[in-house]
């Protein structure tokens, strides 16, 4: 039986509500998961997140792996009770930092090797040498607990020659196949994710390859690598109808507002970005302008301008957030000013609501 | 009639217990005031400092009135609006502040000029030139809303010579009075500061010179500045007994758990120090030894040492703060680890708590 259960389609695009089952509790699609990348939604604690109604958020097994270490997190019992979170995890495989944060030797070359065996890497902590199998990860994400654990695959930077792409894409099937064989715990979902870069050909015969492997779900990988926008949607308008319509998708690593809304609409469930937090650190807040999703449907403002120093409105005055509900923009432009902590918390409270009700304002819509 | 009542004493010590009437509410006494600064406890919110009880909050005016800014202040409606905290405030006069955080010429001269009108320094911030007087202080703090004033003194380095600390305290009681010929709004209370350094002489001189002009409370000023902790008791002891027993007494700056204790046996009622906060941020974290408070009653443990790396019991096992209830040892050392800023939240809500439950203790033992 599916975990993932469709309960109502848009008439005029691939749009879809529905809920999928996890080990810790239904989770409303279309999601967004806020990005716990070290074990904690930066700036913000789980009882934060609980506050924020997040039925789900996403943790980062490459970070988890070398901070605090495996031993740490089963010493614990595993991630949900580390970090005292009930609600769903869903954990990358830990492939996308191997690359994004690997280290380059003096000649500016990458000291990340990959062989059919696996990826061997350098902490970005310590420069200890580690490898990643798809054996491997699968047994971390086991040990970690989490609900949702994804395939290790290799993601090539944008652009890619077509050859290099291919070559990239056998690869990863070749590691999902090795992950699926691993995967023994069945209350943790697996899912697949589908590579390809900007050739229709290759995407299209990456679904075919992957779905053979009956995934749980099936993720959109090496998108939001660089690419223009309407190549990401483009890739998706390929991708989406070769999928099983009983799965659900994930469009890993997106993104802003409207491709998210734009996502949806070409029938992606699932999404995970560090925008909204990384941006509320940096003082950038989202506001509501039309609740109708139509044209531009937000906006954003930097808060630590000085237009806001005598503004004693709220940062938007329709949330209903923490932050919203308690401050204005000009107490919170002045613990950005004087660099308080509770600055990055408020901020952050704010925009991951934003993200929350946007998600819940399309799947109205729906 | 007085806002202060002694609901209690001690029968072996002058230790009391009573509440403080402010405009924004009754403060059981003895109490100790977390610092919020800049307009906020660092690292946690109003809503944090609310969920630990703590019914007063101290600010520093220094801070406040070069940044913010008054007209920020005052455009919110008063520092309680500003920083959403409904229950008492104090603040200081900001004369502490110009000389501790005053600028030195190139030959390590202080650049803050003391004249018998007010003070001349420069910002912390941007070095600009600004001067505070007694009446200026008075207004400001008027503007803040602060529930308890504090007159400007002049705070004397330790040590100090006996003409130096004479002419400080004479300094002080110029000021005292200027100060209280200005208090314009009773609703906001306004207490006396005894200077008068390590001399016994001077400082019952100088209790005796500000019980004239009938303060709201008196304030010992001029310890935990360096000195020996016994000089500070044997201050306390002199000083105390020349006080009006009808009103409250505050020990600036002090201090740690012991050091409180102690001061409240020697009939102190009001405390404030950044320890449990700054400690705090650095891993230094309080946990309960006797809460009969007999010998060494608590234990520091610096939480980022390796051997919490497995320990999954909670920072004190005898403690009920969000953070012992909710996390582990092993992660708030692992956030510390790793620097996540939930690591500084999560400390800070503990030590506060910790103090806050000292007070509790210490006034259910008199």
């Amino acid at each position: 039986m599916s975990k993932f259960r469709v309960l109502k389609k848009g008439t005029k695009t691939l749009a879809r509500c529905g809920v999928l089952q996890t080990a810790h509790g239904p989770v409303k699609t279309p999601f967004f998961m806020p990005i716990a990348t070290k074990a904690s939604v930066k700036a913000i604690s789980s009882e934060d997140i609980v506050e924020l109604k997040s039925e789900i958020i996403l943790s980062n097994t490459y970070h988890l792996y070398l901070r605090p270490g495996m031993s740490v997190i089963k010493k614990a019992g595993g991630l949900h009770k580390f970090m005292n979170w009930k609600r769903a995890i869903l954990t990358d495989s830990g492939g996308y930092q191997v690359f994004s944060l690997g280290a380059k030797n003096d000649s500016g070359k990458s000291m990340v090797k990959v062989s059919n065996k696996g990826v061997e890497f350098r902490s970005t902590y310590d420069g200890s040498k580690h490898t990643l199998t798809p054996e491997k990860v699968i047994r971390i994400q086991e040990a970690l607990g989490s609900d949702i654990m994804m395939v290790l695959d290799e993601c090539p930077a944008y652009p890619a020659t077509k050859v290099d792409a291919k070559q990239s894409m056998e690869l990863t099937t070749l590691w999902a196949k090795r992950c699926k064989k691993t995967h023994s715990k069945k209350k943790q979902l697996l899912f697949g994710i589908i590579q390809g870069s900007s050739y229709k050909e290759l995407r299209i015969q990456h679904a075919h390859d992957l779905k053979k492997f009956g995934f749980d779900g099936y993720a959109i990988g090496g998108l939001a690598v660089g690419e223009p926008t309407e190549k990401m949607y483009q890739a998706l308008d390929w991708v989406v109808p070769e999928l099983p319509a009983d799965k659900p998708r994930y469009l890993m690593g997106v993104g802003k507002p409207e491709q998210i809304y734009e996502a949806v609409k070409r029938g992606v469930d699932m999404f995970d970005c560090v925008i909204p937090t990384r941006n509320a650190r940096h003082g950038l807040l989202y506001i509501w302008r039309n609740k109708d999703l139509k044209g531009k449907f937000y906006q954003e403002i930097r808060i630590k301008q000085s237009k806001y120093r005598l503004d004693i409105k709220p940062v938007d005055q329709q949330c209903n957030c923490v932050t919203c509900k308690n401050y204005s923009r000009s107490y919170i432009r002045h613990l950005f000013s004087v660099e308080e902590p509770l600055a990055y918390r408020l901020a952050t409270i704010h925009n991951v609501h934003f993200y929350l009700e946007l998600m819940q304002t399309i799947a109205k819509g729906i």
